[in-house]
C-alpha cells in the first residue's frame, strides 16, 4: 500500500495513546493497537523510502535495562534514533541508586530533559510492572509540581506481565503474512512451551501472546506440561478476549495434539509459574543457596519434558505440514545453540529468516508507540512529515 | 521575565569565561557567575518555548567519570544534547588508560573531533582537581601544537575540591526562590553537617556551598561537629569573600545553634578533612586493611554523631519555622532511605519537590557554561538562536 | 591545498570500495587506497573549516569492540558523528549473545536500521577476521532476503591479520611528513620489534604495517629477534608488494643494523606467531592453567630481548640522526609507563607530538571508509557538501 494511503486508513482510527504509557496491551483498545500497527507500517515504509520521519531536534529517550537485551536494546536505540532523540542508558552499577524510596527521585532526576524512558524489567514476578507504574506515578508527580517541563512517556520493554512491544511486532508479521487482521480470524495459533536446557526464562512473551493474539478471533491454544503455569490472570483474560473477539482459547497439555492442523506455532520455553514466585522471594531474601537448589530442582524438572521439542515431525501434524513457526528469538536450537531445545534445527532453518523479519518489526513499534504517545493526530503529523521531503540518507 | 529581557540583561555583564575551562567557581568573577546563572535561564526558557538552542550539527562531548553518578551524568548528557553535541562516555575500565604520564595523551587521544570534555574525579583529596588541570595543559599544548584543531573546553563535574555544576544550581534554586540574587544579602544560610551511616562522601559540596554563597552578601554559617573540618584554604577563602561582598561566614558546631532563625539550611554528611586525607595515603598504597581499619573508625566515630539530624524540632527553630531546606540529593532520610540519616522523613517531604527543582537546574548551568566557554558574546548568539525559529520539537 | 583541488585529485582515482566491506589493506587496489586518503583529507580540512560533512539526518554506527580500546573507541564515534550517525556499542556482556550459529542472527538483530558495524577482534590468530566476514556473510543473507532494507558495511577495527584504520592513519602521516605518496619511494621504513613487560600483544600492527607500506615503493625492513614471526602468508604478500612496487622487503634480526640510515622506524612490541597459536588454543580449551604457564614463558623469553629499545643511540645510527619515529600508541616508554620498554623517554618525547598526529587521521580515516563504502561517487557529494554551506558549528 502507499504511504499516504496507510495514513488514510490511520485516520480512520480513534486510538487515545496520546500523552499514555504504554504498560500492557490489554488495557489498549483495539484502535490504539491498530493505530500502533498502521504508525509502525507507515514508519517503516518511509524510512525504507529515504523519508527522515525526524520529529525531535534534540532530546533524549532513557533506557532502563534490569535484565539483558540485544534485540530491544537495539530497537529501543533504533527508534529513538529515527525520530531524533539520543538514547542515554541508565546503567544502575554507574549510578547512585539505591532501594525504596529513591525511584520516585530517580525517575525525575533522569527526566528534566527526556521525552522517553523505556524500561526493561522481567526478572520478579509481581515487580517489573509494579516499577514501571511506580516511575510513571513518580514522572506524574514532577509533571504536576513543574518540575519536569514536560512528562516522558513510559515504554514497557518488557516485564513479569507482557511484552507489548515483542508481541506486536509478532502482530505486525502475522499481519503482514496472512495479508490482513480480518484474515486472522479463524486460524489457529499454537503457543506452546518448550524444553530448554536453561531455567527462568519469563512468562512475558506467552503471556503476552495469548492476551493479545485472542483478541483478533484467532483459536489460541496454550500447550504446556502440567505445573507450567502461566499468571492465572492473563489466562483467564485470553479467555475472555477470545470470546469477546469470536475466537477461541483453550489449554492442552500435548505438544502433539496441540499442533494439529495449527496454521501458526510458537514453541518457547518459559519458567512454571510457582517457580517464579519461589525465585521471586529468594531473590528477595537474597537466599542464594535457596536459589540454587531452586535451579537444580526446575532444571530436573524441565528434563522431564525434553520431548517437547517442535520436530519436522511434529511439523507434518500442523495444516498443509507448515504452520508458520515463530519465536521472540534467541531460539533454544537442538544441535546448534545446545544440546537439545525448543526447535530441530531444519525446522528452525526453514523458518529462520521469517523470525529475522518478525524481529524487524520491533524499531518501528517503538517507534511508533513513541509517536502515538507524542501526537494526538499522528496521521497529521505523518503526512507533514511526508510533505516536507526531508532525506534520511541527505546526498541521495 | 520575558527571553528578549533577559538576554538584555545578559548584556550588561562583562564575563571572562570565553575559551577557558570551568574548574572552580572561585576562580571566577561575579559578572562570570551571573552570566552563566543568566544563560542558564535563557537556555531553560528556550526549551520550555519549544525553542531549540542546538549550536552544533555535530561534535563529541566526552564524559570522564571516576565516580558513581546519576544527576550530573544525565544533566551533563542532556545539556551536551541540547546543544547539538553527542555523548561519549570514556570507561576507563574499557579503554586502554594507564597510570603516569599517559593523562596528556590521553586527554588528546579522546579530543580530536570533541568539543567539551566532563570530568567526575572526586575520591582523592589533592587529586581531583589537579587531574583536571593536568588533562586542560595537555590538551593546550595539543591546541598549540595543532594536533587538535579545537580546544575542547572542561568542566568540573564534582572534584575534592568544588561542585561548581552543583553550587550553581543552588545558587540558581535560591535566586528563583528568593527573587533575585541581591534579595540574598542578609540571609542566613547554614551549610550543616549530618549523620550518615555511610563515610568517605566528598568535601566538594559544602566546599562548594561556602565559597560561593558568601559572594552574595548572605550570612553564612558552617557548622559541624569538632573535627569535621573542610580543606583549610577554602574555609579561610570563604570569610574573605564574606567580608568583600558584606555577608559574615562564621563556623560553629552545635546544629541547634546553628538553624536558629536561618532563612536556608543545607544538611549534608560530609568525611572529616584528616579521614580523607589517610584514606588518599592508604589508597595510593593500596593499603586495603588499612582502608577497612579507616572506616571503621571513621563509622564509629560519625556514630557519636548521629544527633545531627535534621528534625522537625529543629525546623521549628529555623525563621518562620520554615527555612528553605536544600539537598544535592540523593539524601540519607531516616527511616527511608536508611535507618537513622541526615534528616528526618517528614521535614524532607515537605521540602522534596523543592530539591527537585534544585537538581532541575543543573542540565542548564552546565549547558550554560558550554555556552559562555564557546561565544565570546552569548548574548548576541541567544538572540540569533532566538530569531531563527528553530523548534526543538519539529512538528509542534 | 584547497578542498576543490583535493576534490579534483580524488576525481581521477577509480576507487571500487562502494558498497564494499574494509576488512584488509591487501583485498583494496592502490586506487582505493589514495581515495580513502583523499577523502579523509577533504573530510578533515573540511571541519578545520567549519564546513559539515553529515550525509545521515539519522542512523546507527554500531560498534562491537571485543578487546579494550580508546584510541580507536573514540575515532570510529568520531567518524560517526560527524557523518550523522549515532553510536550504539554492542556490549556483549550486557547482551543475550551466546556462541556459535548466532553470529549470523545477531548480525541481522543489531543492523535493522544500522549504517556501519565496526569491529574489534584481535584476541585470538585465526578468529578475528573470519568473525568479521562471518557477519559480512550473515549481513548479505539478510539483505538478500530483505530483512534488511539497507546492508551496513563493516569496518575491521583490529583484527588478528591487519589493523588497517591504523595502517592507512601512518600512512596519511606519512604523506603529509614527507609531501606525497611519491616521495615515499625509496624511503627506508623498519618495522621493528621492541622490548615489552606486557606479553600477548596483537600481530595486526605490523603485520598491517609491512603489507601497506611495500606497496609505495619504500624499502621496509622488518626486524624482530628470532622467534618473533609474523603469520608467514603476510610476511610473503610483503614481499611481493614491495616487487611490484619498486621497493625492497625485507627481514632481519638486529635492531642497530636494522635502524641504520633509516627514513622511519616503527618499533613496538608484539608476541611471536607460534606463542599466539598456542594461546589461542588455550583459550579455547578455557585452560587457564595452560595460558598462566604460557605467559610466564612468554615473558621469560621477551625478557631475553630487553635490548629490543629503541634508544638515542639507536636514533643516531639512522638518516641525518632523525628517522621519524611512528607508534600506534600507547606505546611503552621506559621509565615513564613501565620500567624498561619499547623506548627511551627523551626519543618518544621528540617524536612525541608527531605520534599524536599521526593518530589523529584515524577518526578521518573511519569516515573515509564510511563515505567510500557509502557513495559510488564520493567526489561528486563532497563536491555538494562543499557547496551546501552547512556549517559544522552552526553560530560561528
Amino acid at each position: 500500500m502507499k504511504i499516504l494511503d496507510r495514513i488514510k486508513t490511520l485516520e480512520q482510527l480513534k486510538p487515545a495513546l496520546y500523552q499514555k504509557d504504554f504498560f500492557l496491551t490489554w488495557e489498549k483498545s483495539d484502535d490504539d493497537l491498530k493505530a500502533i500497527l498502521e504508525v509502525a507500517g507507515i514508519l517503516k515504509q518511509m524510512r525504507e523510502a529515504n523519508i527522515s520521519p525526524r520529529v525531535y531536534d534534540s532530546g533524549l529517550a532513557v533506557s532502563i535495562f534490569r535484565d539483558k537485551s540485544t534485540r530491544t536494546r537495539f530497537s529501543f536505540a533504533s527508534a529513538a534514533n529515527l525520530l531524533g532523540l539520543a538514547v542515554q542508558d541508565m546503567d544502575e552499577e554507574k549510578s547512585q541508586i539505591s532501594h525504596g524510596e529513591t525511584v520516585r527521585e530517580t525517575a525525575n532526576m533522569i527526566s528534566f530533559l527526556t521525552d522517553f524512558i523505556g524500561i526493561r524489567d522481567d526478572m520478579f514476578l509481581g515487580e517489573g510492572n509494579k516499577y514501571m507504574r511506580k516511575v510513571g506515578s513518580a514522572l506524574d508527580e514532577g509533571s504536576k509540581e513543574k518540575v519536569l517541563s514536560s512528562r516522558p512517556g513510559i515504554i514497557n520493554l518488557q516485564c513479569d506481565m507482557d511484552h507489548p512491544t515483542q508481541s506486536l511486532a509478532d502482530l505486525a508479521h502475522l499481519k503482514n503474512q496472512f495479508g490482513s487482521l480480518e484474515a486472522l480470524k479463524g486460524k489457529k495459533m499454537v503457543m506452546s512451551w518448550a524444553y530448554s536446557p536453561s531455567y527462568g526464562k519469563p512468562l512475558s512473551v506467552p503471556q503476552g501472546i495469548i492476551a493479545l493474539m485472542t483478541r483478533f478471533g484467532m483459536n489460541v491454544e496454550l500447550a504446556y506440561p502440567e505445573g507450567y503455569d502461566l499468571i492465572p490472570e492473563i489466562v483467564k483474560l485470553a479467555g475472555t478476549n477470545a470470546t469477546r473477539s469470536g475466537g477461541s482459547f483453550i489449554i492442552s497439555h500435548s505438544m502433539d495434539e496441540a499442533v494439529k492442523d495449527a496454521d501458526i506455532v510458537y514453541p518457547k520455553s518459559w519458567a512454571p509459574f510457582h517457580i517464579m514466585q519461589k525465585r521471586t522471594e529468594l531473590l528477595k531474601n537474597k537466599d542464594s543457596r535457596g536459589l540454587n537448589e531452586l535451579e537444580q530442582q526446575a532444571l530436573l524438572n524441565n528434563a522431564k519434558f525434553k520431548d517437547w521439542e517442535y520436530t519436522a515431525e511434529r511439523m507434518q501434524l500442523t495444516k498443509n505440514q507448515d504452520a508458520l513457526y515463530m519465536h521472540c528469538l534467541p531460539a533454544d536450537i537442538s544441535g546448534v545453540s545446545c544440546k537439545e531445545g525448543e526447535v530441530e534445527a531444519d525446522v528452525f532453518e526453514k523458518y529462520r529468516i521469517q523470525t529475522y523479519h518478525e524481529a524487524g518489526y520491533k524499531p518501528y513499534i517503538i517507534a511508533a508507540m513513541m509517536f502515538a504517545n507524542k501526537y494526538e493526530n499522528p496521521a497529521a503529523v505523518l503526512q507533514n512529515i511526508f510533505k516536507r521531503k526531508l532525506k534520511r540518507e541527505l546526498c541521495q
